[in-house]
């Protein structure tokens, strides 16, 4: 099945590239409410689903051993830009277990932020793991198998123990099989499953409603949303669109992106979660297709869908300032 | 007409994302020799028609008046990455016209490449117009502006006599109409027009065989692209694609990209030019075409054809340096 182009960036008056992309919206039940593209197609979440690989960290009660806050709950569940504030975060996160980020196998880069990258660059010799966007998600890993007894080392592999309760626990989730066939590796080196992208939407669904969870899950996982929508800054970081989507309705949003055009989100009042994969991987579609579904389910003339829209549909300004086009979501994603 | 999957990415073993493209292949006559995908539609060339718009510094006699190097010829054709021999000899040639940067009209950014964003943050307070990747273009616009006594201020705007010149010019090589329908304003303030992707590729084909143009206008785009082809860091960079597919067949391949994934080269000892452009504006597919169908016209047991193929198909590494999949061309483009 094709994917219909959901995103177009113009120029002028013309269009310069278009977004092939799929899109779904499911209720806690897995009932399919809005859907475009080929949604049964094996997709990478890639960090979209970091708050389901955070799920270890709170029912095994290593998050009330350790006293974690909202905001580190929020940075377990991060791919964060490495501001300052997102180091000393993951850095007090290892250091409640015990640990420093020596025991880190995330590898290491600079900031994907231009001014934060800057900034890195004037007060820092090079990056560490702690900057790594993935930082928050590994300590929170620390802190799980600290608390469990695993033994850290191999922690990103398939075969170590906390990969084995995240397998079990997003197979939970998301009623898909995860296995050697539908892994790949991702950019921190965590495997990483391929699952429909409905069933990835039904995964968070239940995160949000609690529809068909045990409830220590269903407890743990409204903790996890509910901190990152507490503290959408420890999510992702300044004018990122994770945290400013959470920003525009507070309480009532959880979207998480991830690497490769995936963005999922939730709206816990509704019942409901949404699921996006730009076929290309581009950021910029996934951002409008995420922001377009949301604004749906706000009335049209509130000002959380102002917000959303402008998200959506948005000017493209050049180095001088000036006009050049605009990016901005297709008829189907209104059907 | 759609285009078809030219370019796919892969995790583990499955293809996590899909780029669709168009290409084509031209000669000298804008005979098709190769096309996949809509290539009658109108696409922007961005700065993959540099070349182009370099031709009235020389036709102007500019580039002789001011004795400008191949090196300064191809910075004027350039994409460059801001290192410093690049401002240099941006520099450089606005001294040669009488002038500085003062007089840039194409705004400023820190460098696009990692590496040298690090060195210009470390190096410089913040960024001038003669670190933006257009710069060289910019100075060879002044020193084409100052030879024919044109005012400079404003050179960037759709009725300056210097845009009424390449309008003229690059209608004249693609055959298409250039105005303000088909007007569209690129990231450094000039105008863009969107000409059919294989009238673009036939506009280079003629400046790479000279077929069809005044003995005058093959005279300099020779000259441009064989200063191009002497000077490939000057086109782009450390690293970069044109730079690195000009090195791996010296004389033998010109090669430029531009934005929102366009990609140009012509094989002057062939009499064939090629365009593509990805359909999304992702330069990883662009770059991955231009070399799968450069590839092409070499023989498959040389040096040339192993080294353009392992540009194309692509191992990708995450941050601790695992192979976690790849960019790979698809059969479309061996058609």
């Amino acid at each position: 099945m094709n994917n219909p182009v959901t995103v177009e960036v113009t120029r002028g008056n013309r269009v310069e590239s278009r977004h092939h992309g799929a899109a779904v919206v499911v209720d806690g039940d897995g009932n399919l409410v809005f859907s475009a593209g080929d949604v049964d197609a094996p997709t990478f979440p890639r960090s979209a689903c970091k708050a389901m690989q955070a799920l270890p960290l709170i029912e095994s009660g290593a998050a009330d051993a350790y006293g974690l806050s909202d905001q580190q709950l929020a940075l377990a569940c991060s791919s964060h830009s490495g501001e300052d504030a997102h180091v000393e975060t993951a850095a007090s996160m290892l250091a409640k277990a015990g640990h420093n980020d020596d025991v880190l196998e995330c590898g290491a880069h600079w900031s994907f932020d231009q001014k934060t990258l800057i900034h890195q660059v004037r007060t820092l010799e090079k990056p560490t793991a702690l900057h790594n966007n993935c930082s928050g998600k590994h300590s929170g890993f620390i802190c799980a198998c600290a608390h469990m007894g695993y033994e850290l080392k191999g922690y990103v592999e398939y075969d170590h123990p906390l990969q084995r309760d995240i397998r079990a626990t997003m197979q939970n989730l998301t009623g898909a099989v995860l296995d050697h066939d539908s892994c790949g590796t991702d950019g921190c080196s965590i495997p990483t499953y391929a699952v429909p992208l409905k069933a990835l939407a039904h995964g968070f669904a239940k995160m949000g409603t609690g529809q068909g969870l045990e409830p220590l899950r269903a407890k743990a996982s409204k903790r996890l949303i509910d901190a990152c929508m507490a503290e959408p800054f420890f999510v992702a970081g300044t004018k990122r669109a994770c945290t400013a989507i959470m920003q525009i309705a507070p309480g009532k949003i959880f979207a998480k992106t991830g690497a490769e055009g995936v963005f999922c989100a939730v709206l816990p009042d509704q019942g409901l979660s949404i699921a996006v994969k730009a076929e290309d991987g581009v950021t910029r579609a996934a951002e409008a297709m995420i922001t377009a579904l949301l604004a749906r389910y706000f009335d049209r003339d509130s000002s959380e869908h102002a917000a959303l829209m402008a998200m959506t549909n948005k000017p493209m300004h050049n180095w001088n300032g000036r006009h050049v086009g605009d990016v901005r979501v297709t008829d189907v994603l209104f059907g």
